[in-house]
C-alpha cells in the first residue's frame, strides 16, 4: 500500500491522527521536497523535528529523486506500507497525479489521506471560496521571458465579479544554466516569488497589455506562511500591499473581484494600517 | 480565544494534532451539526466517538443554537479557550465568517485550525484544481420552487474549458412548514441531495433552457462520502452515474470541462463499468 499523507500547512502538528497511523505503521517514510519544508523542521541537518514524532527515519525525495526512484519506492509499496507525506494536500497546489497514475499501472494501492492545502485555506480572509475563478500561476520573470498568460484569466475573472488566487513561483533545485552548459548539475539556491515581486510584475504586465484588468486601487489579499502560527495576512490595495513586509516564504495572493458586505468587514479586520 | 477547529472529512481520526491539541486544553467543546455527522459517531444517542477520543464532553451545535447562543459561547471564549469543532475546513464549503466576525467585534481572539474542504480533497479524481470555475449549489427543486441561476455559472465554465463543482443541497433541522404554520418548531427528518437527484434536477434544467451546458453524455465525476475508508468516487457521463449506487450521503458532483490526457487517465481509473 502507498499512502500519500496530506501534512496540512503549518509544521508537523498539522499532521491528522489518520496520517500519523499511516506513517507509523509504514515500513518506509519519503517526503517530497518541491517546496519549502523550512516550517517542518527539515533542513540541511536532516529531518529532526519530523523523525522524533514519528519515532522514524524519513526520506526528503527531491523531484529528481521521485520522478527516477518512483518505481523503486512502488515496488517496495507492493509488498509493504510505504509512506509518501506531502506538505499541504496531495491534491492541492501541487499535484501528484502523475505518482498516482504510475502507481495504479503497477497494480499498488494507493490511499490518499487528505488535510489543508492552500486552495481552500484562503478562505480564512473572509472572501467565498465558492466565488474564485480560475487559479493563476505567477512565475518568475526573467530578462528575456516574461509570460502574461495569467492576464487574461484575471481579466476574466474580475469581468465576472469572481476572486483569483494567484499561486506564486518556486524554484527549488533547478539546475543553474552555467552547470546545464558545463554537463555537470549545480543546484541555484532556492527561490521563492515575494507578494511584492508577484505585484510589481502584474502592474508591469496592465501597463504593456493597457485592458484594465486591474490597477494599483484594486482590493488584494496577500497571505505569508498560511496555516503557520506566526501566519501574515494583510487586505489592501496593490500599492498598500506593496509597503508590507510579509516575511519569509512561503507568500501567496489573492486578487478580489466583487466583494459582499460580510466579505468587506471580514477583510477589514485584516486591512493595512496606514 | 476561540478555536475553530476543522474535523476533515472522514471521521474522528482526521482531526489534526494541532487541533485535538486546541480541543484537549479547552474549557468548553461544540461542535456545528449543520451538515452530516454520522461519520464522525455523532448519532441521537451522543457523541461518544469524539468524546471518547478528546476526554471531554461536547456539545452538538445546530444552527440555531449558533445563532441565538453566539454571545453565550463568545463570552465564555473571553476568559477561556472554548473549541468550536467543524466537519472539513472552517471556511470550506460551508463558512462560518459570521461567528468570526462576532467574535472580532467582542474582542475574542480566535484562532483557525485548517483542514481538508471538498473544496480541495476533490482533487482526489485527478482533474487539477486550478482548471476549475466558480463553485455552484444546487438546491433541491420542489414543486413552486424551481430556481436555475446555477445553470449560466455551469454554461461559462464549460465554455471556457474549466471544470465545475456542484455543491448538493442539505436540509438539516428544517421546520416544517406545517408546524410553521401552527406556530411550534417541529423539524423535517434531515436530506441529503443524491447524485442521481442533482443529475435529474441538472438535465431537467438543460431541457427547459437548451442553451447546451451539457448534456447526457458530459462527463462528471461524483464523490460520496469523500476522505472517509467507504468512500466512492464515480466518472462517466451523466446518464451512466446515473446508474451508479452510491450509498448513503454525502454526495457531491463534478462536471468535467476540457480533460488533458493525465486527467483523463486518472479519471479512467474511476470509470464506471458498464
Amino acid at each position: 500500500m502507498l499512502y500519500i499523507v496530506g501534512l496540512g500547512l503549518g509544521d508537523e502538528k498539522d499532521i491528522t491522527l489518520r496520517g500519523l497511523e499511516a506513517v507509523q505503521k509504514s515500513q518506509s517514510v519519503y517526503i517530497e521536497a518541491y517546496t519549502s519544508l523550512l516550517s517542518f523542521g527539515v533542513s540541511s541537518d536532516g529531518i529532526s523535528t519530523l523523525e522524533k514524532l514519528y519515532g522514524k527515519s524519513v526520506t526528503v525525495a527531491d523531484r529528481e529523486m521521485v520522478e527516477e526512484k518512483a518505481d523503486a519506492m512502488l515496488s517496495e509499496a507492493q509488498n509493504s506500507d510505504v509512506a509518501f507525506l506531502v506538505v499541504g494536500d496531495p491534491f492541492g497546489a501541487t499535484t501528484h497525479t502523475d505518482l498516482v497514475v504510475r502507481a495504479k499501472q503497477m497494480g499498488v494501492d494507493v490511499k490518499v489521506i487528505h488535510n489543508a492545502s492552500v486552495m481552500n485555506a484562503i478562505g480564512v480572509c473572509g472572501l467565498q471560496l465558492y466565488r474564485y475563478g480560475e487559479t493563476i500561476s505567477i512565475p518568475f520573470f526573467t530578462e528575456t521571458w516574461r509570460p502574461d498568460s495569467f492576464y487574461e484569466k484575471i481579466k476574466r475573472n474580475r469581468d465576472l465579479g469572481l476572486h483569483t488566487l494567484c499561486l506564486l513561483d518556486i524554484k527549488v533545485k533547478e539546475p543553474s544554466l552555467e552547470s546545464l552548459c558545463r554537463g555537470k548539475k549545480i543546484y541555484e539556491p532556492p527561490r521563492f516569488m515575494s507578494i511584492v515581486n508577484a505585484i510589481e510584475q502584474l502592474l508591469e504586465v496592465e501597463q504593456k497589455r493597457g485592458e484594465s484588468a486591474y490597477d494599483e486601487e484594486t482590493t488584494c489579499v496577500g497571505f505569508a506562511r498560511l496555516g503557520s502560527d506566526d501566519q501574515v495576512i494583510a487586505a489592501g490595495s496593490m500599492r498598500e500591499l506593496l509597503t508590507v513586509d510579509f516575511g519569509p516564504p512561503l507568500h501567496c495572493l489573492v486578487i478580489a473581484g466583487e466583494t459582499h458586505p460580510v466579505e468587506r468587514e471580514m477583510l477589514s479586520f485584516f486591512a493595512v494600517k496606514q
